[in-house]
């Protein structure tokens, strides 16, 4: 059952966001389209460690003015590890903190004591089909809301990752994203489940790019909420102008994948079934079609391989005008 | 001008072959596909040495009563070498001369004094948008073609080749297709040529698999030529048995391009400008999407990434039973 709203359906969603700064744009986008209603925000390590994702993101929602957003913890490491600490590039393309050079709320009083996982497993029995989650980090929440229930692809309505890279290089190796990279076996759990699956990888984030235009617009709304977000865009496009691929602007690689979860004909997927590379080789992480499924019928993965890219710039834009220009927000 | 017969447009179709096994099989199908007016066939180094590749497509012509079609030396090694020999997992997958167990004509007397490049290139000029360029062995010969005369691209009608591996993992390295791994250079001067080409690679030719079933069924025709091809097949299938692959019949990479060529609906493509990988590192012969032109409107490649399979192997069959059905042929 959906709601509607402004004559369109509104969309219960989860965001699992390794909260750094493409996440952080992605949330922005979702609190500011009006097809959606985020119920909760979970965060997971991956661009920043666990705690910095809980304070990175109570700092943005507190800069939007969206304190009514509940946070969950959720995993602090990868599936088969016990330790984590984001790599050097994930400190150079999202900054020390993952937020740039933002100021951070410390000790954030809005992550609730219920775990991420049990509060994905709870919300999906709940809501059913009319939820949807999108993963912007490593696949090791989803993992674990797998193994606690395996029933799970039947509750809820629709996940969409933002992980993978079929048919470009990756950007954590040559052959793997990041995302997939950085917890392999949680990937290969979620992808072998039978859980239908929308993946928006490197193949289409790397075609929409912001750029020096784009960001001085939102800056001149000239909120709090614009001055926060508009700095963390400054500087990851500024990383972006180093980056050695030459893209034309900064690649919105979580904000992509939000709006695909809510505007589902913004892309063009390819159906498939993915694998995921777990031997220690070069190609450890590499997402390719599993070749034991070539030719069954059953396709689990509908991986993303072109998007309408004016249609997300412009969706995502009006979002964050929505989402920024709140002149009341706290802060 | 395309010339009508049997209801349908005949197209003129050379192939460029490194006459192993599913070589033999793409020509057997072209020569029994009442669409194709086989023009002439042009051998290079691959599967097997150049000279036997010429040796060992006449055999094949001869054996199909086939001694019309010219055969034209190409290419004897890559661009970038001056030496080659084929490596050890191509003589066990199309035996030691390539033709599996099958006894070999020596001292070939269809080849023609002229070089397969300068056949190749009079044809285009010849036959202009009339003629397919099929090429299923290392794009060294394409690739010396497009050195000789920049312009083959606005003469040739189309250029179809059994190249790459896009979405799943290569047969040569984990991440390379054979025809690009061994001559990488050849690949990635015909890839930014800006000459259109459709690819059928392994993403779809690993779905087009024959098994014990189509093979019997082709030797009950007990034609010399049906032994000679049959027997062919029998050596391929054997050795897919014992693939690590485990796939369920012997791929028909060559043939699958042939058929491509010539019902062009057969396959589902994504456009896309591909590179070749030519570091030397693990990635070496790797086609991938060139992430600076990822938003190019302009795409040079059509990438086969899905195929009609049940209707490729009526095609396929059907041709076969024509070419091979013929009691009076030589031998």
């Amino acid at each position: 059952m959906e709601t509607e709203k402004q004559g369109g359906f509104v969309m219960k969603i989860i965001l699992d966001l390794d909260t750094g700064i493409d996440d952080a744009l992605a949330l922005s986008y979702a609190l500011g389209d009006p097809m959606a209603e985020v119920i909760g925000v979970t965060c997971t390590y991956g661009n920043v460690f666990r705690e910095q994702a809980l304070e990175n993101t109570e700092t943005l929602l507190k800069a939007l003015g969206r304190t009514d957003i509940p946070i969950y913890a959720g995993p602090a490491h990868p599936l088969t590890r016990t330790d984590f600490a984001p790599t050097a590039m994930c400190r150079v393309v999202h900054g020390e903190q993952g937020f740039g050079q933002a100021r951070i709320e410390p000790d954030p009083d809005l992550v609730q004591p219920q775990p991420a996982v049990e509060f994905i497993l709870e919300a999906a029995r709940r809501h059913g089909s009319e939820l949807t989650l999108l993963t912007a980090g490593p696949l090791t929440t989803l993992a674990e809301v797998l193994r606690r229930n395996p029933n799970f692809k039947n509750e809820i309505g629709r996940v969409v990752c933002m992980a993978g890279a079929l048919t470009v290089a990756g950007n954590e190796t040559p052959f793997a994203e990041a995302n997939v990279r950085v917890d392999p076996e949680a990937a290969a759990e979620v992808f072998t489940s039978g859980l239908p699956l929308v993946l928006v990888g490197l193949d289409v984030t790397l075609k929409t790019l912001y750029d020096q235009a784009h960001i001085d617009h939102l800056r001149a709304l000239k909120t709090p909420a614009a001055d926060l977000v508009g700095g963390l865009m400054q500087f990851y496009l500024d990383y972006y102008k180093t980056d050695k691929r030459r893209l034309a602007g900064c690649p919105l690689h979580d904000p992509l994948a939000a709006v695909a979860a809510l505007h589902p004909d913004l892309i063009t997927t390819m159906p498939v079934n993915l694998k995921v590379e777990l031997e220690e080789t070069a190609g450890r992480g590499r997402t390719v079609a599993d070749l034991t499924r070539l030719n069954d019928p059953q396709k689990d993965h509908q991986m993303a391989i072109d998007a309408d890219v004016p249609r997300f710039l412009e969706l995502f834009t009006h979002a964050l005008e929505r989402s920024l220009g709140n002149r009341s927000s706290a802060r």
